[in-house]
């Protein structure tokens, strides 16, 4: 068997409402970066990673460049060889950074692939744990006024969400605070509530937040300071009184293990679009899950849905499309708190060729 | 003041001896990534990086679409300031890889711009510790017959190199341990020798390795396993013989604090043209003088000469061009054991654009 066809292109996906955090300001739209692989049997994969709006035409670079040589002619049933393989290709400029991302887009296609063979949807295929997760919805909303903000979170709950989690890091503590204490009266004691920095702060700072924020009973405290300092984390997690809750920007396995390890981390936060794919994503859940820890995901819920409902030990899906929902043929299915994964062969994702083509930038 | 232009371009740079070592094979080629930066005032600075042969076409995408609009138009005296915005606008996908190289080259051409306008050459403009630094002859020879590597390293003493250093990770460590012990027979006690084993090792074996190593009176043992792994090299560190250097692979000032925190590192050696320049080479030795180690370098040997002569704590400089001697104005002079950095203003390599023409490739 043998990988015949390697396709990949550039897309510009503009979001409806322009998406705004403490550390990436106004995000107008999306990169995709797309991957079909065709093997010698008829089959297709397709693969998938994003960026908040730069470095993928360098992503794209990469697979068709120096990636697409590594696989083509390869059988597409060894993932984990093939894996190696481009990782070990990029590594002198990769080890994380846009190789990661390229990695991932290719790996999340051989996934596709083997599901298609096999006629198993992912969450099957990897373990089968349960048939549906419980899901969050994910609110990018730093810069929306309070009105806009509780709006926002109405809507989720009547969508079916079964917790919300909110943006934090304004100009002042006070002002979080009064924020989030406005979301927890609009939604009542019962409703778990996420809070999300976004790197935003220094770690004395998110010491003090924690603190404060433990008071209006949240679930978790996410990437409260820069991805680097995993000292810096394991302070707040020690000194604070929330659990943590990151991952978004670590690229490697080896990333989480230094986190993990150091109990700087209490729900690791892999996404598969950026950590190395299906492969390093399950490896990060089997690490969480031998030193005791939940799993959550980021952004990209059409895929990660399967690898919650596969494993064990996962926490919540983070509900969020990134503007890629109007680009589906199938919108993920969510109630009652619950989302569930697809029965259709691999991650049963298709993708409107045609819409997307207008906004194709390569 | 204001960066005007920016312009920046791929080359493959043939190897005149491909080179080998135990993780990357053989090396035909180098890419060669420039930029050239532009001000209102009619200077122009330099910069450049490489790869061992992939990621180049993703690492010129990120200078020319996304970092170019970062620059253009800003105060380039302010380089900290831009390397901060660099930093972050390529956050999402960077954070290492293939943003770490790009922010490099234009990092240098704005510490070559700095030193253009003031006159001065960087190792007086960074410091001026000292006009000239220890250099060791860097062999890339892993594949080289015996007769081969002695005869190359009868070359390097007789071109005036004070120290000499040879790859290591053979099939067996008895053949590893047989041909330092030949090199080490043929230069004499007296002359410092490297080993590199290019992140081949399993810790075990390298710890095994470093004690048999030490009774060759080996100066350091390089990269004996891989760069992600901070506590294997600990523990290389502590139950083998020799002190350890490495750094070619790590892309971020964090990764070297995290390294040299741990005591996991005695040379630490980064590289300007792949942890984030001049700016970022500079934080790396002050932290590693704080923490009383010295630094080295790797590779490029023509920009390092000046950073460590800059600093207090240099250690040896690592005297190995990648093939671009063949494309320089004027080759770094390297006498009895020393080399010494130009008196001209920046770091003071000028290219040979219409040789390096014949081998563009964007």
């Amino acid at each position: 068997m043998k990988i015949e066809l390697l396709e990949a292109g550039l897309y510009n996906v503009p979001l409806q409402v322009p998406l705004s955090d403490s550390t990436h300001g106004q995000m107008p739209h999306f990169e995709l970066i797309t991957v079909r692989l065709g093997d010698d049997q008829g089959l297709t994969g397709l693969g998938y990673t994003y960026t908040v709006g730069r470095g993928g035409g360098a992503i794209l670079s990469l697979i068709r460049k120096d990636l697409a040589p590594v696989l083509l002619g390869q059988d597409p049933r060894r993932i984990e060889r093939l894996w190696q393989a481009m990782w070990w290709a990029l590594h002198y400029s990769g080890r994380g950074g846009q190789a990661s991302l390229a990695l991932s887009a290719l790996d999340v296609a051989l996934w596709d692939l083997a599901g298609k063979r096999t006629g198993e949807p992912w969450w099957r295929l990897l373990g089968g744990c349960r048939d549906r997760v419980k899901v969050y919805a994910g609110g990018v909303d730093l810069h929306f006024s309070l009105e806009e903000l509780l709006e926002q979170h109405r809507r989720y709950l009547e969508l079916g969400f079964g917790a919300v989690k909110m943006k934090v890091g304004r100009e002042s503590l006070a002002e979080d605070l009064s924020r989030v204490a406005a979301l927890r009266e609009a939604i009542g004691p019962e409703v778990p509530l996420m809070v999300d920095a976004n790197m935003g702060w220094s770690v004395d700072r998110a010491v003090r937040a924690s603190r404060a924020l433990a008071e209006l009973d949240v679930y978790w405290l996410e990437e409260p300071t820069d991805p680097d300092d995993v000292r810096g984390h394991r302070r707040i997690a020690q000194r604070g009184a929330l659990p943590l809750a990151l991952g978004e920007n670590l690229h490697t396995v080896a990333e989480f293990q230094r986190y993990i390890a150091a109990g700087a981390v209490d729900f690791p936060e892999p996404d598969l679009s950026n950590c190395g794919g299906v492969t390093a994503w399950l490896k990060i859940a089997r690490l969480a899950e031998a030193f005791n820890l939940p799993v959550t995901s980021h952004g990209v819920h059409d895929l990660h849905v399967h690898l919650l409902a596969a494993v064990p030990n996962a926490s919540y899906l983070e509900g969020h499309g990134f503007g890629l929902e109007a680009y589906l043929a199938e919108p993920l299915r969510i109630e009652a708190g619950f989302a569930y994964p697809p029965l259709r062969p691999g991650h049963g994702v298709e993708l409107d060729w045609d819409r997307l083509s207008a906004c194709r930038e390569d």
